[in-house]
């Protein structure tokens, strides 16, 4: 972090009185707009931030580490909590968590409330609202800042700092891959709204699969279910269109669950009328029946990793330029796609 | 809260210098032995503690609620935080999380970096550790300090403050009542450890229900597990043993869906040959074959009522004796339990 600029350093700055720089600060008129002007200009270069108490203690060392999530009721968002716990405690630091709820308002209150004082860095996985509306003055600030900060999974790409993510290509493109081995040719993508930059990493591997093998693109596979929505009811839609699939790749769990039960009430036998896979990192698929092949997503390692990275920005013994780790996924392959000879 | 204790109070309470009171509390041989403790046994008194920053952030109100977890990784914690979260937000709190991981240590690690000024008060479901080695010491000094604290499902009665748990014995009376009534005779007990709380309220449910309907207690039906083994080869012995069960009561869903895929396994059907229901607010239920009939713990409404509770005894206005609330459970019937005709 930056050495901080404090009301006094302005004030010898300038070579008035600490008074005199606090007034000009809040807009008083017993200050001449010019020095007013010239005082606010530098502190705003220097990013000086009034509240003297949360700066003192913001200089201070909490070894807590802030995480801010989309949602919490997600398995996947659980795991990768757990092994930023697990690798933080081992070297020292405990953990404080906050969410989002997938609204960019929430996300800046809660980057207000974790940066004041409470942590040594962040570890964010960007809400929706965020991604939608592509407002991203409050990453902007802390870069500007040098405040430590790693994000996960869910990533924005201009902002300068370390990342992790998952390999959302090679993980549905090697799904599709061991969808057109088993002998499948009309596979089906049930994906998410175009910004939500995983669905639609999903879809890169699921289209540079197809097109590798030769397979045509058929845009009316391609579904894009609205989680706001009843995930049932559109997940039908699949089985009741005239263009039947004869394998599905859904880009969670539960969208794969969805579709297993539809298939099932259908009278569809699984795998051999139609094969069914779904990323997750979850517990619904091992309990379904059949249970449904996976792309494991090692939200764990994630987490580990994340918080490696954040602790290493902290304590100043990471190499200056940002990095990137691409997490692998791997295909965990059960009954909804393996064929019993 | 009360009225915090201050050097200054102490200096003048004692008519000597803040200087005087600060080497006093600090130990210095510059001041006398008699005068040293006197102080000391003062500040004792009014719990003073010595961080004067953290003190004056401490007095402020941050409009946080902290929320300490046993463990992050669990379906109706997330949904107990969701609950808490949209209240809060409601009532103009943001949240903040910390895990326990069910360690005694983490949880006071966790006290310390949330009520050391980050916090206006503290939501609680408490540790397995703390529950084991029964070290309350941490909550006994939150309540002298008079700290809002609200506990939630895994409670300490002996300490004083509000809390909200779950209808625990009448959820697994009425779980065993419908097994009763569907025609179960013997019905087997998956439970936990003596020493969690809810484990051993659920237990007191299905004997008294097997007690009001006339019906014989074996022990040999009631099996201890252990979750750090495991599950499927513990589960495993329940239909391994001699003495085998009819139906089959889980006190959680993952025990549940376990024995489902054993039973099955045995070629068992469900429910004809046996019955099975899990204590659940969990996704897995719903997404077996065939799904289980739950105790829906409703984790979501226990969030917002443990919420109000805090808010308002942080707002005073909260009646002065501490409540505690029950939520009741309720039976969601699928076809684990459901005999067609």
């Amino acid at each position: 972090m930056k050495t901080r600029i404090t009301l006094k350093k302005i004030a010898s700055e300038f070579g008035v009185s600490i008074s005199t720089v606090s007034k000009a600060l809040k807009g008083s008129h017993e200050i001449s707009e010019e020095v007013r002007e010239r005082i606010q200009a530098f502190a705003d270069f220097y990013n000086y931030k009034p509240n003297n108490l949360a700066l003192q203690l913001r200089n201070q060392k909490t070894s807590v580490i802030g995480v801010i999530i989309p949602e919490i009721v997600h398995h996947f968002f659980s795991t990768v909590i757990d092994g930023i716990e697990q690798y933080a405690n081992k070297r020292g630091y405990n953990v404080m968590v906050c969410v989002s709820n997938e609204s960019y308002e929430k996300e800046v209150l809660n980057f207000n409330v974790l940066t004041n004082g409470s942590v040594d860095g962040l570890i964010v996985s960007v809400a929706r609202g965020t991604q939608k509306n592509k407002k991203y003055n409050h990453f902007e600030a802390l870069i500007k800042d040098e405040f430590p900060l790693v994000m996960f999974d869910r990533i924005i790409e201009s902002i300068e700092c370390d990342k992790v993510i998952i390999d959302d290509v090679g993980g549905a493109y090697n799904a599709v891959e061991h969808l057109i081995e088993i002998g499948s040719k009309k596979i089906a993508l049930l994906t998410t709204q175009d910004y939500i930059t995983v669905g639609s990493l999903r879809k890169e591997g699921y289209l540079k699969a197809l097109k590798n093998a030769g397979l045509e693109i058929d845009e009316s596979l391609i579904y894009k279910i609205n989680d706001s929505e009843n995930l049932y009811e559109q997940i039908k839609k699949v089985f009741n269109s005239k263009n039947q699939p004869d394998a599905i790749l859904a880009v969670n769990e539960i969208y794969a669950a969805n579709a297993l039960i539809i298939a099932k009430e259908r009278g569809l036998s699984i795998p051999n009328d139609i094969a069914i896979i779904g990323f997750t990192s979850g517990l619904i698929s091992e309990f379904t029946s059949p249970p449904l092949t996976s792309v494991v997503q090692h939200g764990y390692l994630m987490g580990e990793h994340a918080a490696e990275l954040l602790i290493n920005r902290i304590e100043h013994i990471s190499p200056t330029e940002y990095q990137k780790e691409v997490i692998s996924t791997n295909l965990k392959i059960r009954k909804s796609t393996f064929i019993e000879n």
